[in-house]
């Protein structure tokens, strides 16, 4: 079925949900997922509706204009319009580490994530075999203190020649540049593996060792230019014993981290995620 | 603040939920939450909204009417309304097991809980203590193959002399007959203590214990005739071990229990819970 | 069944099991329950063993001297001995939040802890009555600034007067000082109302909401000198949503907390926690 | 490290762990795991052992034959002896899924299984190409009603030919006859994707979804004749809600079916698994 999806946000007022319900039936939409949520805190409304395409009595390209007359510009009203009919294209950046890659590319394979991988960078040449067996290209771009300007150069061109749309950190061991982070506002997911704000920065499971918690986590976020500081998408945990030493940690923590990357990804994909300030709301 | 709720039904079509959200704006309610549902297996339509009286333009008593009119008959709703000022009523019936008992009265007492519990039931009196330590009158009333009937009676008039909205099982070892159940359609929350459909019946634990289980579980549901087989509210689990004898499993549960039922309470009394068929939609 | 708990500690060397069971079975003690660990990083060893006392051939009064003896001198063994032939006696101090308290008077009804509780001690008034329902003496000791040192002093008289073995902070709001906790090392269990090491401090939950996580959680330890860092005994989580305002995160955050601090109570009681640096060992 | 782990179950009796840990000091045998637990309902002793071989007095190929006479036979022991010093052979049945079996190439790809895949067997051909890529054979023997018998004969001849230890059922849709089952006694893994015993048989999502479950499962268990029957070795959950049709349900189950398979078949390499009766102890 195509469909369409508007995300929208402004400040808190009545009888939005009356006039955007109202704007999308007056052009005959069948309404097929609606939700919404008021910050009390700071009086914003946030807004997801999804509905039939094909029934709908303005053409695609005429949507968001009519929209903003019509309903955004009374409200003061932000708003992103999405259709199911391209597939959103992800880049995949990926340094040694397997398991995220592999759990993306598994799902990629079946048919659960509706997404165009045309390409996944990576800093070492270890996941190459994997990447070539399912006919992605594999773009190998060694990065050292030297060069790491010159290389984000080259990887943003790749990302524009390719048209991506955003960009998944599996296990990407380097941080990026605060230029290269606001050339993808929001559309950076990284997975970091620890329940954040625990054990921000490296070597999260070691620190949890040390803590002695009885539970690790893994995050996945948007990046933002404070590092492991930008809107949490999913998180999730499991819990560990006195027994289990650092390296249990990084193995029970790796079925962790990619389940919880791979349902932020399919959030992000499926249009479920607004972020604002420094949080998500995720509209499932 | 007061608030109105409505719980909407109605075959799927087009332009409900723009109906429904322009009957509250053109009466000047602030919408507070929506919340919809699509059952596409069998073409029906749920639906929820709650908004504040203060402001709106109808007289409390008046909505019920002016909506059938010019909403509901229309579309060929079923709706109920509810209002946030006056509070439910809530029996609970119990035998001699106090965890969810205490649980309940804890979440009463700390106000938790937006009820009131005009009595207690028994068939045992060990419960009795606690519950008038509550200033909650308690009703002892033995049970027996040679009673039951009679003693339903009783039970019944109890509770429509004291105004009872829903009542709930804690742990009540009885099984109440049809014409009880009959007469409080969906207001009979029961906690059963596995993972349902498993392990229906009587002692759960056991039977999972002999299973060999590595999980069990607790099931919130809605009484119906069918014996444990109603609309399930809520459910959730813990882990057990080899190790963990029956009454381990027992004092696992009943954690999970408690916790369970609570929850179940809580979806009831905040109206979120909407049962059709064998199922509920939860809107939360 | 009389039994006899006795928990080990030494360092890693070859022939411990051995010489353990060896000791056990020489006079003619039924082994229930027995484990293990090795902290590889720092080469030390742990063990509990749980063996039935009727039996047995030695005088519960000789077996710490015998086994210090035969068995301890040579591995440098620090060990301790329990008895479940005296239930362990339990203070518990509260400041207002009921809903700890509720859950550990509930398990201490049902008979589900095995402990004495002397006495409950708070700062506050609110949950007097309460307490004295479940017929156990309440002292009410308010404490500010002024007179904070005079007031500890005064409950650790109450506490050697009741012959207490161990203290629980059922969300007692009131940092104890260092003099206080040297007292009873690792003998005092507070209930912090986060997943540390995530949230130090101070209204844990209203971090939580502004940081946007989408897990809360909660986590018994031992109390040390150092704020909130002590051995965590325990940890759990509840999954929240952005819809979820901070008093909703505290509500959530209360049924985790009391399960969490119920669990390292029991833990605790069964002499199944062996505290070293700063971390557990969970015999479980 | 080279180790040898001892798995063993005799009837419950006094001295047994004092017995098997003199043994192994006696050898000087450092032990680096004991774990033991008593069926106290059937009067039955498990217990498992691991040991560093390199400093052991007793020659690999004797221990079991010398084991026997000093401490079996007195007990009336059976026990089963692993080395880690070869890896076991797990063969994999797949049919059209891929979730656990990229779940799988993937564990064994980062090193995370200890075990060799001599061969891959499907009735299918779509998965030829993922698992060749990993340079594992991979036969194709389809199954109707009328060659199954046939099949499995070539089966079982392909699994001696590979000195296969083990097979692993990835969501292979067949049902293996009594014949096949006995050849390989709890050595045969399969993954049921619901939680056990709810939805025994085909279609538990379906099921699942029809009766409304807020949480569905999976269930990693040794395949026995009774259909879905045999001993538990690994469960797990997820949360759904009312708005997931069945299909969601089927992808958010794969991904509890693919973590939860995984685990057994770790415990499984590990000899962390004893099945005895319809149940399993796990040693972790």
């Amino acid at each position: 079925m195509k469909t369409a999806t508007i995300i929208i946000q402004c400040p808190d007022q009545k009888g939005i949900v009356a006039k955007v319900s109202d704007f999308l039936y007056s052009y005959k939409g069948n309404i097929l997922e609606i939700d919404q949520h008021v910050d009390g805190e700071i009086g914003m409304f946030f807004m997801r509706a999804a509905w039939e395409l094909e029934s709908f009595d303005l053409e695609k390209d005429k949507i968001a204009e009519i929209f903003q007359q019509e309903v955004a510009d009374e409200f003061e009203m932000k708003f992103e319009l999405y259709f199911n009919t391209s597939k959103p294209r992800m880049a995949i950046f990926v340094s040694k580490l397997s398991h995220c890659l592999f759990d993306i590319l598994s799902r990629y394979y079946s048919g659960q994530f509706d997404v165009e991988i045309p390409l996944v960078i990576s800093n070492h040449l270890e996941l190459k075999k994997v990447v070539t067996a399912f006919r992605i290209p594999f773009y190998y771009l060694p990065v050292d203190k030297s060069n790491k300007a010159e290389v984000e150069k080259q990887q943003i061109e790749l990302l524009k020649q390719h048209q991506v749309d955003f960009v998944v950190l599996a296990r990407y061991m380097q941080i990026l540049s605060g230029d290269f982070i606001k050339s993808f506002p929001n559309q950076i997911i990284n997975i970091h593996h620890s329940f954040l704000p625990a054990f921000v920065g490296a070597k999260p499971y070691h620190a949890a060792y040390e803590r002695g918690v009885k539970i690790i986590g893994a995050t996945a976020h948007y990046v933002t230019e404070e590092l492991d500081a930008g809107p949490i998408i999913e998180q999730e945990i499991a819990r560990v014993r006195h027994h289990n030493s650092p390296s249990d940690l990084v193995q029970i923590g790796q079925d962790v981290e990619k389940v919880v990357l791979s349902k932020a990804i399919k959030y992000h994909l499926e249009r479920k995620v607004l972020a604002y300030r420094n949080k998500t709301v995720i509209f499932y």
